[in-house]
């Protein structure tokens, strides 16, 4: 779309869904400093990148919350997005799991600064949090090592049993942790559906940049829980905007090699 | 150069020249904590880093920013490292433009905190901006994918389109944005000349130490748009100071690659 | 360990040792928010990694301020465990020279910020510093860069004279200043001991994963100067809790090429 008045009425429209008021902060926060920033924002990243298809106004705020945190530098953005994930349907316990789950990806820092975000912003909008439903196991007969090596067999598929078997004579314990504390504590908690997990997962890793087999192991894992190639695609063209271009492109070419491996795979008679 | 102490009143000297100020005020920060930090940062950074060739003073800071803006986590450097701008003769439009830059590398949070930190520093110099200058587009003929296309081969030539021809087949939108959004909108901005833009990008990806074949693209476009392999050289070095050896030594490893595809290339007959 | 209250039980324990208070801070911080973030760090990070064997607490905290350090985006968690590595027996020293070793694998920004978080800690705990004994060259009679080349032969050995090798033909200066500013300036001041260096420099690049080459060689380093490999392995695995599984997940991979390199190495006859 060469047009870019009509990019930026169509980024007003997206920013208001997401922001829940209009004028935008935004243009009020950049006017005296950079609006051409302003302007570009909303063209691009509103005008143009959000209304796309394939993934939903909610799923789009859980990837930029996901990508945000995990990036860890820019909490003024992660506050405004949390607070639009809410403008868009995410619920309050939605997007503290979603802190919970950085404890894998990003660590137990960025976990917890991504949760005192989330207090603020929960103080400020006068939501009281009722958060005990995470807590119930998929399957409480199973132990919590057994419950996780289900869980990374199921999502991560023979993608997740190469990593296990590749730590197995360096650090056994560390694919152990894994399995027992990512999979089994984490994944297994029912206040975030798997999609929703890996999708949070893909956004992080693309954004971080610095770990692509583990990025390329969470795209088979989001395939194989039902998202679709379109949506993975979709979610690294978003993460562009919040990481840059770089980082996308380099999502782009793992998600390229995951495609690949499936459909050799899929060929093996 | 072994003499500690000429070390480090060269340093005194650069580090006035970029604060404005002496005695600096980073003695006075660190001198109940940390007095040998704030030594070694004048005795190495500004009285061996800065006192090089093939980069004036001007080009340092935007590097220094560049690099501080994309890493993102060191405000109080960031501002510093603006103002030193603003005092060895970058304009406030420049440094605007850097931070409109930013939002292709670093994504749009890391450029609007950017723009932020301008905002406070230009109050605090009671600056005023006009900022309509960046909006003249290089050639208001062509479209924006025109306009884009044509800046991308003409900077960062082959390997540009080597990496919008990589993305084709798993996500080719995302290769558009990449020449409309970064190099139709952006790059055509008159705000910041080539060279500047490549120079940042260069300091910004080394920083990041992310995107090791994009790093080697913008090195080919800071070449191409007249950049030498001197001042390329320097800018690495120049980036250990704020990112650290490891960065830059991954950063000067890049640059033996792409001296090397271009001669290569030359060779050719 | 499937037993989740025990893991909690244990956690609070070495909650208690590094805080230095119970009932534990996180719990109140994040009871109304996220209570059970709280829960799972005290299970997993306290109850399961901190009483590990191999490391014992100090190193620990060591690690985790490297690692955090280097981050840079957690700012609360970095002067926290600062402060809870003065708890278990770290010298306020110990710590300003971290704060220092840092300006050479995460930049002088990380640095400063580093040495400003412990500035407050002192003030706040009434710790007058003084701290001239990192000036102490550990051998006064030798040049700069001839202490410079000794410590990185001792402390890297092959690994890092091929680095500076690898440096010669594209940017000689960088390795010189390998050399004199980060052997001979930093590696060479007795505040901190090389294997708590070392120790220190693999948490943070595990961390960061933006260095797999510069990380292995110091992994070399860590095991040259008296580090086992356990050690090692155990730095990578308290690393997941900071920075994430990802980052260690490539850790372990490092480490493993390393182990690689060392066994063959001593099998040549």
């Amino acid at each position: 779309m060469n047009d870019a008045s009509a990019r930026y009425q169509t980024g007003l429209d997206y920013l208001a869904m997401i922001e829940g008021q209009r004028p935008p902060s935004l243009e009020a926060n950049l006017k005296d400093i950079a609006p051409d920033l302003a302007r570009l924002a909303i063209e691009f990243a509103y005008g143009e990148v959000y209304p796309r298809r394939h993934l939903d106004l909610r799923q789009r705020q859980l990837a930029t919350a996901g990508a945000l945190a995990a990036l860890g530098h820019a909490r003024p953005q992660l506050k405004f997005h949390l607070g639009g994930a809410l403008n868009v349907g995410c619920t309050p316990e939605e997007l503290v799991e979603l802190a919970i789950h950085m404890t894998v990806y990003a660590g137990f820092p960025a976990a917890i600064n991504t949760a005192m975000v989330l207090k603020e912003l929960f103080e400020e909008r006068g939501i009281a949090l009722v958060c005990d439903a995470g807590m119930t196991p998929r399957n409480p007969d199973q132990t919590r090592y057994e419950q996780g090596w289900e869980g990374l067999k199921d999502i991560d598929g023979n993608a997740g049993e190469r990593v296990i078997s590749a730590l197995q004579d360096i650090s056994p314990d560390l694919g152990r942790y894994i399995i027992e504390f990512a999979f089994g504590d984490v994944y297994s908690r029912s206040s975030m559906d798997l999609p929703s997990r890996e999708l949070v997962t893909v956004a992080a890793l693309t954004a971080l940049g610095t770990a692509f087999a583990q990025l390329k192991v969470h795209m088979h894992g989001f395939l194989n829980v039902g998202g679709t190639k379109d949506q993975l695609i979709e979610i690294i063209t978003h993460t562009a905007v919040y990481a840059g271009f770089p980082a996308a492109i380099n999502g782009a070419l793992a998600a390229k090699e995951v495609m690949a491996e499936r459909e050799q795979h899929h060929a093996v008679p």
